[in-house]
C-alpha cells in the first residue's frame, strides 16, 4: 500500500492560514510529523484558496521541498494551471503523483504530456461526461475510455492510479460496496487504484472506526494506494495489520516493529 | 452478522476452576457480559477437562440456562457424547449451534440427528480425510462432500454454516487470503460461514488489530456468523462499522446507537 499523507489541504483552517500568512513551520512540521507515521508521498492541495490557489501551490511545494530534500509529494489540484505552476518550481529527486484528470478531454490534454515529463505517477479520477459514476460497471467503463485515450499519449498503465470516487455511507449506503467491487475490475485493466478514504465516513460520528474498516476491506480487494491521514493510529494500525494478514509483510515483521515502537493502537 | 461469544470455554483458566469447583457465578456473569456487548449465541466450550468434559458440559449449560432463560447458545465440542449430554439437559427457547462436524462419517452420523431434532443450526469444520485444508478449493471441495452427505439425512444447507479454519498469519501467511477466497465459493453451495476469528492472530502481538482488520476483510468476502470474544471493543467496532459499510445498517442507525451508547472505540 503506497500511504500519501493528506494533512497539507488549505480546506482545514490551520493550513490555510499558514499558507495566507506564507508561514513555512506549521507546513513543514504536518509533513514531517505525516512522513514519522508512514506517509511515502506528502499530498499538497491548495485549492480552498480559489483565485490564490495558482500563486499558493508553487509556495508550498517549494518550502516543503526544500526542508526535505527528496521527499516524494503529490501535487493535487483540479486545475492544471495550478498543477503546471507547481512544476515550475518542483525539484526533481523524490517519486511524483499529479492528482488528478477526469474524462475531460482538456484536462487530459493539459496533464497527461506534463506527467509523461515529470515521470510522474498520475491519478485519475473515475468521473465521466454524466458527472458521478454509480455502479462498479460505471466506474470500470469511465477507467478504461480513460486509459484508452492515455495509451494514445504513450502513457503506461503502471504508472495510472484510478480513484473510483467513495462517497458518504451515511447519505449514499451502496456506494462503498459498489467501489469495493470496482477495485478489482480496473485492476483487470492492468492500472492501479487509489482510493481517498475519509470521505466513507463523512457524516458519521468515531470516523476513523468506518475508515479503517473500509481499508481493509478495499487492500482486500486489492487497492494499491489510500489518501489518509496517517497520524491517525487506528487507520495505520489496520493498514499494518491488513499487510500481515494479506502475506504482503514477510514474517509479519513490519507489524511487529510498528508494535514494539509503539506505533498500533 | 451473527455473533458467538466464545468466553465460556475451559481453556480459559477462570472458566476452567468455575467449571471445576461447580460455581455458577462466574459462568453467569461471563454470559451476561458477552450478551450486554452484542452477542446473539453464548458458546459453551468444556473441552480441556478432558475426561470430564460430558459431566461438566451438561452442568455448564444448566447453569446458563436457569440463569438466562432463552439465552441462545452454542454447544463447541468435537465430541458426540459430549454433545448428546448437554442436550439431555438442554432446554428449548432460544436459537441452538451445534459446533461441530468434520468430514468424518461417525460423527457426521452422530450429530446430524441431534441437529435435526433440536432444529440446530449445525457447524461443520472444512476438515477432511487428508486433514487441515490448505488452498480454497480444498475448504471448498470438503464441504460440498459434506453438504451432499448431509442432504441425504434431509438436512437443510440453510442451517448449515461451514468453519473454514483459519490459521495464524505468524506461521501460515497464506492461508488467510485462501479462507476469505473460500468464503464465496462456499456460499455458492447455498450454506452460510462462519470463523473462529482469533485463531488468525495467534502468536503477534496487539491481536485485536489483527482480528478486526480480518474481520472487516471477511464480512466483504461474505462472512455470516463469526466466534469471538464481544468484549474486545475494537473487535465489535469494526463489526459495526462494516455493517453499516456494506448497507446492512440501515441509516447506519446501529452504528450511530452504539457510538451513542459508548461502544465504539
Amino acid at each position: 500500500l503506497i500511504i500519501i499523507g493528506e494533512r497539507i489541504n488549505s480546506t482545514r483552517a490551520g493550513i490555510r492560514e499558514a499558507i495566507k500568512a506564507k508561514k513555512p513551520d506549521f507546513l513543514i512540521d504536518e509533513a514531517k510529523k505525516q512522513l514519522a507515521c508512514g506517509a511515502q508521498f506528502i499530498d499538497i492541495n491548495c485549492a480552498m484558496s480559489a483565485t490564490d490557489e495558482v500563486q499558493d501551490i508553487d509556495w508550498t511545494v517549494s518550502v516543503i521541498q526544500s526542508a526535505l530534500p527528496g521527499v516524494s509529494i503529490c501535487l493535487d489540484s483540479p486545475n492544471p494551471l495550478a498543477i503546471k505552476r507547481a512544476l515550475e518550481v518542483y525539484k526533481a529527486g523524490g517519486e511524483l503523483f499529479i492528482n488528478s484528470i477526469t474524462a475531460e478531454e482538456k484536462r487530459m490534454a493539459d496533464i497527461a504530456p506534463l506527467a509523461l515529463k515529470y515521470d510522474a505517477k498520475l491519478i485519475a479520477l473515475t468521473m465521466g461526461a454524466e458527472g458521478m459514476p454509480n455502479s462498479a460497471e460505471d466506474r470500470f467503463a469511465v477507467a478504461r475510455s480513460i486509459m484508452l485515450k492515455l495509451s494514445e499519449t504513450g502513457f503506461d498503465a503502471k504508472r495510472l492510479y484510478f480513484d473510483p470516487l467513495i462517497r458518504p455511507v451515511s447519505t449514499e449506503p451502496e456506494q462503498a460496496k459498489e467501489v469495493l467491487r470496482s477495485i478489482p475490475m480496473i485492476k483487470s485493466l492492468g492500472a492501479n487504484t487509489v482510493c481517498g478514504l475519509s470521505n466513507v465516513s463523512f457524516g458519521l460520528p468515531d470516523r476513523k472506526v468506518i475508515n479503517s474498516a473500509f481499508l481493509a476491506m478495499a487492500l482486500y480487494a486489492g487497492l494499491d494506494a489510500a489518501i489518509l491521514d496517517p497520524t491517525e493510529k487506528q487507520v495505520m494500525s489496520v493498514a499494518r495489520a491488513s499487510a500481515a494478514i494479506l502475506s504482503d509483510d514477510e514474517y509479519c515483521a513490519a507489524y511487529i516493529g510498528a508494535f514494539r515502537e509503539g506505533r498500533l493502537v
